[in-house]
């Protein structure tokens, strides 16, 4: 389909350069439902000569959109509208497992693996007492290329030999050991996110992002991991099902 | 407790006006958690005499944090930190139940109550043809006192003999006519609230909040209710748990 007739034409005496504009169309399109998850954009040269512009300028304009999470590209596939990542909440699943059930890859940028001795919040959470040994994880979870969440997980010490032994997934090693949790409380809030966070996801200080903040109990019934995730607000959803 | 315990002195020679260094100091120690929700603050004059400030400059100060939800007040008792409202992800129960429940009272500001026909959107999401007639109810919901979500809610028409049906609770009005939802799935994201959305919760353009989308079915199996809620992101929270 041309790309035009989603977006209209773009006007040549507007002030704002030209790749700015049709990225403000191609993202109003997509906020407006005009283009939808999934939808396949044109080659970029043949939006170039339906608009009759460079192909530098739309490959500046698209790369914007990428970078914001509003398109995807798929190798040797084309450039996409973006799907969201929709989480259930009927299971307690890890976000390794969220993604590979749907055929995603999970990576993780790591930020710190240490050891440490418990701080107040975190033995208020765990119902741990002071001087308790722990792990904390810190990373950027990224799914296919795009940073989805930023995660701090904190793990009593007796749960893992080695903080090395989290390499992709926390639940993978606790569940080597024994501790993976089996009940879990979760919080979901509503935050903005502070300008360190927004960096992670080249999105804008304050942006809107789902806290998840989950304390996790293994068979035994010890708290065995206390984690804060900020999750992206313009590409998360969490679903759930209420039957009465 | 003296309250300058928690929030310090107040400096004379600060630029702000008094009123607003002591909204700042409150509200900041709030968040840094030195007062926890359902802390009660000390009477006005004790603060006034205390601090060395009138009486009006305090109440300046706690109405403004009331507005903006950090305090509450309770009608002979005294003021106290807000206590979040959390809802837990078990139960299909509305809001008017919910509040019920914790002793709170539901009120609503009704923005409009209207006949009218189906939306493309509203028909994709309830699974109706076009041209279906629907009932649209647009409201803010406030608990005691504090405007905690603005909420559209469609529902075909079939479902009410009139929009005046409605009137603290939809799901009570469906209940009567044998039509309330006893099966729903929710989406929960997390958005920025536009400046209209922001007005009614006194907060400001951009602040964070979760909005609640959601489709419930009849015990048929029929789509009866379509509603988007935007709930205050600093005020409201999500509980679920996950047991394996």
């Amino acid at each position: 389909m041309p790309l035009v007739k989603s977006i209209g034409p773009l006007e040549e005496n507007e002030r704002l350069p030209l790749y700015h504009q049709l990225q403000r169309k191609i993202q109003a399109s997509i906020e407006e439902g005009v283009l939808s998850p999934g939808d396949a954009l044109p080659a970029e040269r043949e939006i170039a000569s339906e608009l009759g512009i460079s192909r530098i300028t739309v490959r500046k304009a698209l790369n914007g959109l990428v970078k914001s999470g509003f398109l995807s590209k798929k190798q040797g596939a084309g450039t996409f509208v973006t799907t969201h990542m929709e989480k259930r909440l009927t299971r307690l699943s890890s976000f390794t497992e969220d993604l590979a059930s749907r055929g995603w890859v999970a990576t993780n940028l790591w930020l710190s693996r240490t050891k440490g001795i418990i701080t107040p919040e975190e033995s208020l959470a765990l119902g741990l007492g002071p001087g308790t040994a722990v792990m904390r994880f810190k990373r950027v979870r990224i799914a296919d290329d795009r940073p989805m969440a930023v995660e701090y997980a904190t793990v009593p010490a007796f749960t893992l030999h080695s903080v090395d032994d989290v390499q992709d997934s926390l639940y993978t090693a606790l569940e080597q050991t024994g501790h993976r949790p089996i009940r879990a409380i979760q919080r979901i809030r509503a935050v903005n996110l502070t300008r360190d966070l927004a960096d992670h996801f080249h999105l804008k200080e304050g942006a809107a992002s789902l806290l998840l903040e989950r304390r996790g109990y293994n068979i035994d019934g010890h708290a065995v991991e206390f984690t804060r995730s900020y999750y992206r607000g313009d590409l998360y959803d969490l679903v759930n099902e209420f039957v009465d």
